[in-house]
């Protein structure tokens, strides 16, 4: 991509309004343009770097979770939040048809996931049941300050999966803490993300939450220093012991986000709704659910939460928007630039604009592409070019020839 | 794809209170699913259509048309639409913040994308600019009976661009049809979609829309039999002869569906938001501004109210949810059949159900994937397979060893 092309402008100015550091750098290095506080605009860079998480989330959804994608509607009747009980959570948006009927927004889908498995889940043999979608969850939050980690409209990944028996459900519950893992692992917080129990509701001890410990967290969570799992706060005074090793001493309070969740929901929406099989002997049973969600967009602030300094973004590799910041220095490096870019894969952001060389170093800090590649008269006498890593401060110079499989 | 493994089921029955065609068949093979009049979800094969459809759109939005993919919310402002005076449009669905301030669901993203380009365009040196989105849409409709043709939630392209000037407007405009068309022949429905002139409303003379014929259309168009282009009903007062050609005996009333529009805002937008560039001699200017829409489900189901007959579904190639539909017969051509099937590209729906022929076979005609490919012991024997396409009522003997490179 030629920066010419990009409409999108830096800026230096602090965002005003927006006390968070995710959407703050986002504005600034125009990934993402706030509509209101909670609600946001992706723009080109900010939109390549969700697609890359998206393509991360559905790679482990179909191949470690055998899922399969779907998508469902924003827009809810009233009357299946009744049957569930959930009708006057106080997030939910709502509004209503030119005929009268009462809706709500989609703040979760159970309520619309349940009568759609009803019409395709009748015996044993249509069992286990996985389902998936990305899509756009809407949620009412009373105060909206956290940038793009608590949105009132927001990216999420939701799972829901349909078993003959709670072995089965447990079964595949364990597996989802795997693909989960591979998730952050593969998002770049693989090393500041725990499992957390957390509240159960009234149907299950505990569900699990996934945590990425940063001090822009809304949550507390006690992480055992040795077992590297947590306990929410919320449960605290009944679970003080990490559940583990059985030990209270090693539990250490952390600030941290909630970047997924997994709970067995067992018969509760499947009960509300009458969704029922008939097993081998002919015997009318209750489905057995989970649900198992991400934020997609929140995930990529808790990335930046952890992975960015004073200068600006460090994106890790595999979620980066572009793995090279090409920039050249001086008429000549610019003709060289010219035919690496073109020979080059997509992979590239090429500073082909006619600015400084400080505000383009200053640019390619703050976008936090993961390679700055310099070209210069300099790097040019020596057939190289200069590289740094943004998560690193040495320089290195490499020759043109294995500049694409350097990086 | 192994059926087996497809949660969805297949039904005979004509869902109730479904009166479109296009919803009744994708209902009953299990591509979608009614959640109410006018909202329905994609399930796994009706969203491989709309994937497909959408990288078609997003090809010529990339490559023919130069645009830059954004993702724009679905919760506005009501303020934004009091400036451009839409803020009563009947179709608005209405909701509003915990904090008391009104909003509305987007129908359309004019009152968001002009604020946006605010941020990001100063100079002439930044223009043109060209932007678009694939997302969810909310019209509430009094009456939604058209299936996914008219929705109250929908998926919708739509472009925005910018310009210095009204000339440089137009020439993106004429560039804007190019594209459109290629879109509509892509999808398989380009012998029946015409451009039709339309209402411009107060600030232009014309809009176009690309009508696609068939019965089950909404929208009255009068159709030059020379020259394939048409004029939509509302204006044919005003028009009464073609466009092009002069002639108005040459008139042919049709119905058609309207599968996209593209429409000149020129200043009306920018004028609301004062959205303005600075020109070369620094004087202040507005921005001209020109729109431009896809229904993604619609198209979809324009493609089936051409494509179809009285067994199901005929999915042209570019856009079918697979290619193959292999259906073996008998235990020695099931275990052929495995084979195939694990050495075949992803592009194939692998019938591995215990089921009658006759139900297979009926299954297929439903679907209406491109070639239907039947194994059985009879072309064993000549190690062949017998394809049939949907479109067609011949079958043909082909190798085995040729079947990848024939479909």
């Amino acid at each position: 991509m030629r920066q010419t092309k990009l409409f999108t402008k830096t800026t230096k100015d602090t965002p005003k309004g927006e006390e968070a550091k995710n959407a703050q750098l986002l504005i600034r290095a125009g990934f993402i343009n706030k509509e209101m506080a909670g609600v946001y605009s992706f723009l080109p860079l900010g939109l390549r770097v969700i697609r890359k998480i998206e393509a991360i989330i559905r790679d482990e959804m179909d191949n470690t979770l055998n899922a399969s994608e779907i998508f469902m509607p924003a827009l809810h009747p009233l009357e299946n939040y009744e049957k569930t009980g959930r009708d006057n959570i106080d997030v939910l948006f709502r509004t209503e048809l030119a005929t009268g009927r009462s809706l709500v927004l989609g703040q979760s889908h159970e309520e619309v996931v349940v009568p759609l498995a009803k019409n395709h889940i009748f015996s044993y043999r249509d069992l286990p049941v996985y389902v998936y979608q990305i899509q756009n969850k809407f949620r009412n939050e009373l105060r909206a300050k956290s940038g793009i980690l608590r949105g009132r409209e927001f990216s999420m990944k939701d799972l829901y999966s349909f078993h003959v028996d709670e072995e089965d459900l447990n079964r595949y519950y364990e597996q989802s803490k795997k693909a989960y893992k591979n998730i952050f692992e593969r998002a770049g917080i693989g090393d500041s993300t725990y499992m957390t129990f957390a509240d159960g509701g009234t149907f299950s001890k505990y569900s699990h939450e996934f945590q990425t410990v940063t001090e822009a967290g809304e949550d507390i969570i006690h992480l055992c220093s040795d077992c590297e799992v947590a306990i929410n706060e919320e449960i605290i005074d009944e679970q003080e012991k990490c559940p583990e090793c059985g030990e209270k001493s090693k539990l250490v309070e952390k600030k941290a986000i909630e970047v997924g969740n997994i709970f067995k929901l067992k018969t509760k929406f499947s009960d509300a709704f009458n969704l029922t099989y008939t097993d081998e002997d002919g015997k009318e049973k209750p489905v057995y659910m989970g649900c198992y969600g991400i934020g997609v967009g929140r995930l990529m602030g808790a990335v930046l939460e952890v992975n960015s300094d004073k200068n600006g973004m460090i994106w890790p590799e595999e979620i980066a928007p572009y793995q090279v910041h090409l920039i050249p220095i001086g008429d000549k490096a610019r003709e060289k630039a010219e035919e690496i870019y073109e020979n080059f894969d997509q992979e590239i952001l090429y500073d082909d604009r006619d600015t400084s060389v400080g505000d383009k170093f200053a640019d390619a800090d703050l976008m936090g592409i993961p390679y700055r590649v310099v070209i210069s008269d300099k790097t040019l006498k020596k057939d190289s070019v200069e590289i740094k890593k943004r998560s690193e401060e040495e320089e290195k110079l490499v020759k043109i020839d294995n500049l694409q499989s350097y990086v």
